[in-house]
């Protein structure tokens, strides 16, 4: 059928096993040709195909409540719930998002984008459907990996307490984003290898009377039950113990096997579980037999090869040199170890993880406990370096006030995706790191012009024995800039003045360069004298240096990538007022209070104003005030 | 025994069981009496005496590595460690630390105050000490309660599979600071009520082989296993399916036991948890007979009677007004809702509770999913009331980011113990939270001046329809001012002027306003005319006022009891500059950057320069400048 004619999912509740099926089959072909042009979460969407259907068929959205975990894999909702005609503008600027967005569809109820959200989500529409009286049903879509999340396992223990009525689909698919880790992992490992499919517990009943010799011989029953009977019969106990009724494991491209499990679960009362096991790709086979995790998300490619199309990189990316570097370190000190939170793809220390195996921390998605334990391993004289996404630290932040900043410990954050990250959007932009780590004490915060100074920027963090260090660094590649053979130590608190100038002065935080000395040039064609300086380390900062600009008086403007409220240029402001520096005009440009959207980055740069032009308005009129100010 | 000459745990190693049951007597003796002149966390620490001297006996320390959670219950620890001679200075300024501290002792190994971490510690000490080839050995210790907090879960999760060689254990007294919730809290109740004490697996197996029927109906034994089996044999099961070695339960007052069970866990492989049952107040009769947890953490108190020593309150506690605030919405209001991380006693929404059993949800140390919980609730038309305190909402910092303000919900956050707490230091004090919530689009920040206008801006709050609201208090009692008995609507962004002056302006945002107006009284006398600003809104800003501020040109001066980086104050300064509102002279009194200790909040404001005399001289200083100006 032409998908872009469907306008809810309405038209599907009736279909019977062979609809349901050619439906399927049109959403993977329409998958599969229109992602090969935009790119976006190809495998974890195949994977759900069958699901969503089922999903559709027994719930009655809006009114019932469908919340999908991270929310990457809602792209067949998005189809059946009358968008397939957006998804040519799919993850691009001000077109379809690659996450549930409450704005597009009265059938997206929650937004998501970070992992384990949706059983708070659930248990909250739950409780409140029971608060009013109402008989909405809900039903929350998770995934292995995402389980591992510390504010999942919150929210099935509140749910089990409160013993709400609810139904959790645990898709388990073997795959987070990178292999998952963890004992919750090999305990869902051990049920998948069980090898028989269980519906609800009468059928367990039914198969427990068939074996004859069960229960015989008493001594070795600990053992086996141990083994086989936890596999076979005890592989939900898990869940069981916190209050869930368990159904599973379903074969998650089985429409039968769903539907039964599925809507049993819906009209259970309480919480129910159903596992699922499904299989990310499922019907493409270069997503099928993907092992690295290529195709989870990715750009666009060739169907009939299964061929990535890629640019060729004209440098390398900051998270390789991160990892490169890191390496480099490795080989001559045996502290330093790394850690990551389920992202050692992302963060390239799978390559890391390649040459030092035993000194590489992969703990799920699990940014508390990763923050936490990098801390204790620098209180026993070891160095950790912990590897992730400015976006997903936020999870950490409790555990960088209390432990790891109050402690003073040595550990190296390296911040990947810090700044605008482009189509993954609004839940992933990396802009408030300076605000939320800026006022810890204790906490020093860098951020290179280019992937050289990255390299050495790491170097000196990794021997800076005062406490803990973030460099932020951002997504894609670098600018293609030498790279020194050689490290060199960079003292903290000391800015580099990249250009001479005499009009007035630009501090740009990292990343920010080329778009200021491009908009330098321009100025001083236009007679404008620009000083430029590598603001480089937001905390602490070149008091020195600020006392000289005081002291000169000339506008001074500051440019970086990241929320503007609490920013590298609040800091500028904080330390002129806190010296008296009055009367100095300073200017800040960065990113304003609201939620950036998708997009390329130079789209929302261009949204945002952090452009070349900008600056040179900016600079313009800050100095033509300030001649004003010397005529009058 | 004179506790006092104890300088480390050396003397007792070899003690047999009467002198250590002596000694353990003898330090009961020592806390009762020290506490009942001092407060301090008497309960936790008298529940914990014979588990902490067979700790002590057999781990080395400080080579061998013990891990309090919390860390509340660490005075037998400190007295065994040399420190029972500090015990008349507990939590007071500059006195003994009423939780580890790294400078106190070597032997404290870690610091913690927020619950939850020390699992995430012993796996970073104990892969620290595998990958340095030590002999180390680890034990965490660690409450029911703590054991909900997702962090803990996340590091149960990553233990089980690395297999790390460590000790947890499981100190179950069936409370954590509230009466504990939770199907985790549920399950260790089904194993304490197995009435059965098991030590090790050899014995489970030995005491099944002994029940004769066992197996021999078929049919029935499913059943039969989820009731009796579960609690009798499975009780350790949710921690044997993770992966660790479960040992217990143990009689946390029955040396033999603890000794044998916790030596058998030091010397095996692998993870092992050791699940003991303690009372709390144990050896003390009011303090065991506690229902309403008043001995957990306490002022001082008779010892014979057991009668709490109170000061007549002069006025109610913020906690109350928020409480009964929220009562008196809810009769008028069925959409309210509140919300508590296992602080339904902190927070006073205990009271509440008794009321509204069906609107008041306490999900547990689970702050992360409270957070997003609440939001849910909001997307269905609840209006979900979150009361937790500023230190404590950190750890639901992404939830506020992702969840709450990037779907702008109508969550109303009461942050509790926002300012500086008092005894309880560095771990618990508030003054992060407007530096961590400002930088975040759509959210507001409110601070009352006293209990009254607390009541107006609850009420004020609730009634915003446009998004997220914080509205801070602090800890303790309320000015004594007079109640409204009408609720009053109080706009956003708009300041209140309570005194009027002319030489310059002082922004006081929140619990300041009496120090400032004792500054304003003096300044007075001295012919300086200071007009007070009750500046109670952080975010939005009162641009109106700040606007004719600026065309007044006078100097400003900000007030708050936060931390200064990114604080109010800051958000003023960013309003000048990017307002173009050059030359005006700004500046700022706050928190300090560094981490601030205990002591009572007088002593604590005097360290911090928060006193009406250094108001005056910064006055002084400001004006006289403006003068010379003038003048010059």
């Amino acid at each position: 059928m032409n998908l872009e004619t469907i306008q809810d999912p309405g038209f599907m509740k009736q279909y019977n096993d062979k609809e349901l099926k050619a439906l399927g089959e049109d959403i993977r072909a329409f998958l599969i040709e229109k992602l090969s042009v935009t790119g976006g979460h190809l495998g974890p969407n195949l994977g759900v195909v069958e699901l969503t259907l089922t999903l559709h068929q027994l719930y009655d959205t809006p009114k019932d409540k469908l919340i999908w975990d991270v929310g990457h894999q809602s792209y067949v909702h998005k189809i059946l719930t009358g968008r397939a005609d957006r998804f040519d503008s799919l993850r691009q600027y001000q077109g379809l998002c690659g996450f549930p967005k409450r704005s597009e569809s009265e059938h997206d109820v929650w937004e998501t984008g970070h992992s384990s959200t949706s059983l708070s989500a659930a248990e909250g529409m739950a409780l409140a459907n029971q608060l009013k009286g109402g008989d909405s049903k809900v039903a929350a879509i998770i995934g292995d990996g995402a389980l591992t999340g510390g504010m999942a396992l919150e929210a099935l223990n509140h749910i089990g307490h409160e013993q709400t009525d609810l139904t959790i689909i645990l898709n388990d698919n073997e795959m987070s984003i990178s292999p998952n880790v963890g004992a919750l992992h090999s305990m869902l490992g051990r049920i998948r290898t069980a090898g028989t499919y269980r519906r609800t517990k009468e059928d367990v009943d039914h198969m427990l009377r068939r074996i004859p010799a069960f229960g015989s011989k008493l001594a070795s029953y600990a053992d086996r039950m141990k083994d086989s009977m936890k596999q076979m019969v005890l592989s939900g106990m898990f869940f069981e113990e916190l209050g869930f009724t368990y159904l599973g494991p379903v074969d998650g491209h089985d429409l039968d096997d769903l539907h039964a499990n599925i809507k049993y679960a819906r009209d259970t009362n309480g919480p129910v579980i159903v596992h699922v096991l499904s299989k990310k790709g499922k019907g493409y086979t270069p997503a099928e037999n993907d092992a690295k995790g290529t195709w989870h998300g990715l750009g666009p490619y060739k169907i009939e090869s299964g061929e990535v199309i890629k640019k060729p990189a004209a440098a390398p990316a900051y998270s390789a040199v991160f990892s490169n570097t890191l390496q480099k370190i490795a080989e001559m000190d045996p502290r330093l170890v790394a850690v990551t939170a389920a992202m050692s793809g992302g963060t390239k220390l799978d390559t890391f993880a390649e040459k030092f195996p035993d000194r590489m921390f992969d703990v799920g998605i699990a940014e508390q406990h990763a923050t936490t334990m990098s801390g204790a391993l620098a209180t026993q004289g070891m160095k950790p370096v912990f590897g992730v996404y400015s976006t997903f630290l936020q999870r950490g932040y409790d555990q960088l006030v209390h432990d790891v900043c109050r402690q003073n410990l040595n550990v190296l954050f390296g911040i990947d995706r810090a700044g605008l990250v482009g189509a993954d959007g609004e839940t992933h932009q990396g802009v408030f790191d300076i605000a939320y780590l800026r006022h810890l004490p204790n906490m020093k915060i860098l951020m290179p012009k280019d992937e050289n100074e990255l390299q050495h920027m790491l170097y000196s963090a990794f021997h800076n024995d005062d406490g803990p260090t973030a460099v932020r660094y951002p997504r894609g590649n670098g600018l293609g800039v030498e790279m020194d053979e050689e490290f060199q130590l960079i003292p903290y608190g000391k800015w580099e003045i990249v250009r001479e100038g005499t009009d007035c002065t630009i501090l740009s935080f990292g990343t920010m360069l080329p778009i200021v000395e491009e908009a330098a040039a321009v100025l001083s064609e236009r007679g404008t004298s620009v000083r430029i300086v590598n603001a480089r380390s937001a905390k602490p900062l070149d008091d020195e240096m600020l006392e000289e600009l005081a002291e000169e008086g000339k506008p001074v403007l500051t440019v970086e990538e990241a929320a503007l409220k609490g920013s590298f240029g609040s800091a500028v402001l904080e330390y002129m007022a806190d010296h008296e520096h009055d009367s100095l005009s300073v200017r800040r440009m960065g990113i304003a209070d609201y939620y950036v959207e998708h997009g390329s980055v130079p789209e929302l740069y261009e949204e945002l104003g952090l452009t070349s032009e900008k600056v040179v308005e900016k600079v313009m009129a800050m100095t033509s005030k300030e001649r004003t100010n010397i005529r009058g």
